[in-house]
């Protein structure tokens, strides 16, 4: 395909755009038993393809995972880290563990989002290099995420392991690290707002509190996490 | 603006987006003595702010810089870091310095990003805590980039600066960190390819370099860094 590198987006498709940044979601519960076509899966992987990173270092790669029994052992190791998590948050413990907090089991595609050892580009990480390498992960990673949302199709994009052990199923070479599972398929519906929202789990700070002119503001409330 | 959570996108909104994410480009070069509308930035920031977050952690902040004279210190915190970037480049200093790689003094809007303190969320980043906050910052900043892209407007993310040095400039409390100067404004054109790449300073990989199935690829190439 080829496109006008100068081409203009219409008020129409910039308002499609905003509605799938605002209707994108962190998806955990997926539609069993059912397919992303292959074109599909291509197209979502072309956005992905397209996303920045700095100095061109495209720091990610993609595993499809399609060997039901090496998914069987993402889904054991998520597990694991999941008991992991509900005990670290100590009196949360019990409500954590009524969530669903991945659809590792059940997604249509699960892709494991790896690092790759670092290539050594200085450009624009001389000073920031681990930082900027992940940032170029997550912003290549959310083209792909809206690039689902607009095939609707969900992603979710999941963290609940320990990188370490992941090493030898996905057979890693030193100096690569496992980022995410990222489960991707046909959902039965997409949440109205963030899972952990409507949860009651947490509940975002509103923008206003994340812009201010030129300095960090004097009165930074004090954070409310888990 | 209410939205269906279970709106469906059209093939032709749908084709509007991956030639966003195609279109979008890390932009150096702006319109000098142009404007951003107020409510151009304020869809922008919008953008921003829906994009996905680790436990809903929200770990950015975003200062928007209107202070000529503190512009003008970033500048010169830039410059730094190009010559001492230049330096570590070695035998690519030449070519590096005839590079235009950030557009800090030129651009219409100036935007510091900040992560913010760690606020010890624990929720799906137990063992991937700066990770996953990062990969969120990018993700984020991504439906920025996107965003600006869609008012006909370039964005170029610029790390090319020493983040302690901004600490008292953007008076940031312990534990904040800079994490890019992101330049937004009209542009005279967008590049028809990565700047980088036009440049010949390098060439990205192809796609299915970047896809596996399974298992890490036995011979993935060696890198190819600057």
């Amino acid at each position: 395909m080829s496109l006008d590198p100068q081409r203009r987006f219409t008020v129409a498709e910039r308002d499609a755009f905003h509605a799938l940044a605002a209707l994108r979601r962190d998806c955990r519960h997926f539609a069993r038993g059912a397919k992303v076509a292959p074109e599909q899966l291509q197209r979502l992987l072309a956005a992905a393809h397209c996303g920045p990173s700095v100095g061109l270092m495209q720091p990610w790669r993609l595993l499809r995972i399609t060997d039901a029994s090496l998914r069987a052992q993402l889904v054991v190791e998520v597990e694991r880290e999941r008991t992991a998590t509900a005990a670290a948050l100590g009196e949360r413990e019990a409500e954590f563990l009524r969530l669903k907090v991945d659809g590792v089991a059940d997604c249509a595609e699960l892709l494991a989002l790896v690092m790759p050892p670092d290539d050594g580009t200085v450009f624009g990480r001389r000073t920031l290099p681990r930082e900027m390498a992940l940032c170029s992960v997550g912003a290549a990673m959310q083209n792909l995420w809206l690039a689902a949302r607009a095939e609707h199709l969900g992603m979710g994009w999941v963290s609940i392991f320990e990188p370490v052990r992941l090493v030898p199923l996905l057979q890693l070479p030193s100096g690569a690290q496992a980022l995410g599972l990222l489960c991707i398929g046909p959902v039965d519906e997409f949440y109205a707002a963030p899972m952990l929202e409507l949860e009651d789990w947490r509940h975002p700070r509103p923008l206003h509190e994340m812009i201010a002119d030129n300095h960090w503001p004097q009165a930074e409330e004090s954070s409310h996490a888990d």
